[in-house]
């Protein structure tokens, strides 16, 4: 079996630690894309990712790739050029998806926030109503700060003011360990990667679309302007794999597809509800413990931090990659800052998938543990 | 250990059979992409396939997604809106190709063959005496029929009827099993994917650029309308890693380069011609089998021929599953025809990789005696 052996714990917002049998899975051997074997296999995870994120009729795609890639599907598949697009900036993501929108010909308007908070629902209202917009993009947690939007909100206030516009969530670090209901809440994507709380390695975008996003696909005028991020080239795939027939635009990614088929499976064995309690109540006694030691944490409130990653400015006094060092020493490996403009100045952990449902792995305590010490070795002491 | 114990032996023209070391590779505990020990072997990799490719200066591009992301990376990067490309089309890939480079503006010519030829040199001489093409493209080996094109002449030819167009490989069923030499041969452009002959699950994009055409890339005058496949996004980051420094852009496959790395590691190990001459010689002796047996190759001719697959019709009488789902009860999976023309009329046998140069696996006897059984109990009589 492969194993998680004597490793360094990787407690970094994504890649997260994988179970033991999806890493089996990654090591299935050689099998036919098209074979009897694979198919039933891919064509399951389909109906395991709607599951998670509770819609009948959303279409998922499942594609090799980072999730970087799922930008490029919103982007390219359902804007046209020059029309219009609301990006809702919170972090590093909400820039880059706005340079990704502006490539596939986008004019993008961004609603910013302050480094740590997140545009607030009268901003957003305010831009719903000086512009009509193909799209609203939200980023559910951005990884580089670990703010939290409310989508829910968001996406009311949106079919409210602006009906005809889509509302698509980047759930990178948010499917699989934050509550996305995506039919109730009426979301047209939601898009991730596999290496998060999916808990799988890195190398899969997967991102699951409404039925009105793809009629609006079906609809469009102009020609999509990419290859391999068309859905022209990737739905008849998905919709024969799903219906247990072979088909072929490019060659599937076999092994990871198994990883993701054993993951999904783990994760909606049991309940979801149970598994975003469990990711909010360790979120909640992380940060209580990173508030006692007197470390500042990004988001500016504990109600807007997302529950599978936490973000913290290093301590007066200890310099940027001390705390790693130290940290590394203790055999947790935890992640410097991200966003441009501060990125020296605070580190992140991440806390989501196994680390957090199977607590008898110890690695919360773990890593809590690895920062007391790292922070005392360095001669911290609480201000 | 990650094994191959009791599975079919997968031998199609991809994916190949992978080594037990690659699929161990492959289910690496949870790494940070920046993480120091990852650092090294993502960065290892880019001086690994330099040395497949017989270039010193080639820029590797090592990229999440299959194959098929190549030509994304060749249309949007190195043709403008407008511009002219020539696609010498021997197959299904050379069609998907036009497909690929129209969607990013080129202007496609293509070179067309029968099936079961390829563009003669004098047809290639014609086509580039009457236009100025920015790119050529060549489908070194198309896997729809086993075609293999002579990218060392029709390269020279180029650079002396145009000097200025740059020679691009579509070297996705050769790379790793036919001689590459890309410096020597003067090849701009050789681009391949994982789960061929590199051996490896598939899931990865591989690109190597010559300096001619980074220049080209850098000199454009129009931005690029991809963003996933754009190279300004990755050359830095392949630039970093290779200097064993991290960056940023999406999250590498980190499971998957390990796989990548470990097959790099033992293909060029060992003597490359010896490599190549192997697959000859065992491709030799297979195409002696099926003649013996009576069996039509798509290749016209011996000459013509890949060195990694073959591909016949099935012979009169037979019908088109039932000698696939033969050999499947003999243990080997074989491939159905891919060629929209005539898929349903020939099959493919894949012989790349380990199953050649590790002869005492025995898979070329088991895939030839599954064959000879599988055509015996269906009746068949060579005519």
């Amino acid at each position: 079996m492969a194993g998680n052996q004597e490793h360094k714990l990787c407690m970094v917002p994504g890649p997260i630690e994988f179970h033991e049998d999806v890493l089996t899975a990654l090591s299935t051997p050689s099998q036919s894309h098209v074979s009897p074997d694979f198919i039933p296999v891919f064509g399951e995870c389909f109906g395991l990712l709607r599951k998670l994120l509770f819609t009948d009729k959303g279409q998922p795609f499942i594609v090799a790739g980072s999730g970087t890639l799922g930008w490029d599907m919103v982007a390219s598949n359902l804007v046209e050029q020059g029309e219009d697009a609301l990006v809702l900036n919170s972090g590093y993501f909400g820039d880059s998806f706005t340079t990704c929108l502006e490539t596939y010909g986008a004019k993008v308007t961004q609603v910013h926030a302050q480094i740590g908070d997140r545009p607030t629902i009268e901003s957003i209202h305010e831009a719903l109503s000086q512009n009509t917009f193909k799209i609203v993009t939200i980023t559910h947690v951005d990884t580089s700060t670990g703010v939290l939007s409310d989508i829910k909100a968001i996406s009311e206030l949106v079919h409210k003011a602006s009906p005809n516009t889509l509302v698509v969530v980047d759930g990178v670090c948010s499917v699989g360990c934050e509550e996305i209901r995506m039919d109730e809440w009426g979301l047209d994507v939601v898009m991730t990667a596999s290496q998060k709380a999916i808990g799988v390695p890195p190398g899969l975008s997967i991102l699951v679309a409404s039925e009105r996003a793809i009629n609006i696909f079906k609809g469009r005028k102009s020609p999509i302007t990419s290859y391999y991020a068309s859905w022209h080239n990737w739905l008849p795939i998905m919709n024969a794999y799903e219906a247990k027939r072979p088909s072929y635009f490019a060659t599937p990614p076999v092994q990871m597809i198994y990883g993701l088929h054993t993951s999904l499976k783990q994760i909606t064995a049991t309940s979801l509800e149970a598994r975003f309690e469990q990711h909010k109540k360790v979120s909640d006694a992380i940060k209580r413990t990173f508030d006692e030691l007197g470390l500042k944490m990004l988001p500016k409130s504990l109600d807007i931090a997302a529950h599978g990653m936490t973000a913290a400015y290093y301590p007066e006094g200890i310099q940027a990659p001390d705390l790693l060092r130290k940290m590394l020493a203790h055999n947790i490996v935890a992640a410097g800052g991200l966003h441009r403009a501060i990125a020296s100045k605070y580190f992140r952990i991440g806390h989501m998938g196994i680390s957090v449902v199977e607590s008898e792995r110890k690695h919360i305590e773990q890593v809590l543990d690895a920062l007391k010490a790292s922070l005392h070795e360095l001669g911290y002491k609480k201000a």
